[in-house]
């Protein structure tokens, strides 16, 4: 059976719990409370050296860390990733965007706000996240606008990915009341089948 | 024919130049000096919404977006892309590893350093990026201890993508001296076929 390392309220874990969740697969889930510093003892270092959840272990106890390339993995040859060679090449651009102009902005202050509780001692960092995070949901914005997901108009590990942090951006101090077209998105995927709730304790 | 929108000094941009030439893939460059604004007109934001380099347009006039995108675009079905389920999915970890826990540290430092000029403005901004940008360092180091290469010791686009912000590292003020298996591994990746150096105006 997979065995998924994973924090309850991570975000980047709760793709890997929605994903499974879709695909109907039946996982192990190992609590690690990072805010115990349980993801860089040794023992969790030698399953990821970079200290990060998640992590999968696979049936033969290989182990792979980095939300999105758990996503790659558990949705390949599956509806959740195209066939067609440039709409997957379009699934990566998204899952890139992801982490490198969404998530340490949007995911980084809801840690700071709603995960730590430390909104007043972060206050200045938290000033420096807000222009290029809402830029993130600018760019989401412009592409929803026209499209009903992210990639070739269809639910994918894209949708999933951008919607791990987007959907509680508001946790994170982000206001989504002038993004009308990122909020019907949300609502479509919500509405998937076999979708759970971040706070699903699943 | 291809078409990339590239800036000559850019590691991002190189890793989809040094992949085409090993690829001996022809394709037209045209230059983007993101030091002047030119990706964020509204023309090559049509482009890229998100206003960043590199950006592969394909021949039928579609716009791919994010370097490590592009990396798995172009490498599938070739030799730089493994065929097996398990090893894409560690090569997708790398990827991931590099834009989250590499990039932002270490080309970054570059960034302010050798390509602005300005390292005494950004004294303090320097300073913290040390830490976690050592700590990436260390993750390969101590994979690279035990590996020839990042996955399945194969030279993949992991490669490609780790190499090219880290053979520069001491233009961002990291001192390699003290990480011999990264050093050997990028004599390993310079002594490729075809190989191209980052200051090669191709």
């Amino acid at each position: 059976m997979l065995r998924l390392y994973s924090f309850l309220p991570s975000g980047n874990c709760y793709k890997a719990r929605l994903l499974l969740a879709q695909l109907a697969i039946p996982y192990e889930r190992i609590e690690v409370n990072i805010l115990k510093g349980e993801s860089r003892t040794p023992e969790f270092l030698s399953k990821n050296p970079n200290g990060r959840i998640p992590v999968l272990e696979t049936e033969n106890g290989q182990f792979l860390a980095e939300s999105n390339a758990i996503l790659f993995y558990l949705s390949q040859g599956t509806e959740f990733f195209p066939q067609e060679p440039f709409a997957r090449a379009k699934v990566m651009e998204w899952l890139f965007f992801e982490q490198y102009s969404h998530e340490p902005y949007i995911a980084t202050s809801r840690y700071w706000i709603s995960i730590l509780g430390k909104e007043n001692a972060y206050r200045e960092a938290l000033q420096q996240k807000r222009e290029p995070g809402y830029a993130a949901l600018s760019v989401m914005e412009q592409h929803l606008t026209n499209h009903q997901f992210l990639v070739s108009d269809r639910y994918t590990i894209a949708d999933i990915s951008l919607f791990a942090y987007t959907h509680v951006a508001e946790e994170g101090g982000f206001n989504l009341a002038s993004f009308p077209a990122i909020q019907a998105w949300l609502q479509r995927v919500q509405a998937q089948p076999r979708y759970i709730s971040i706070r699903e304790n699943r």
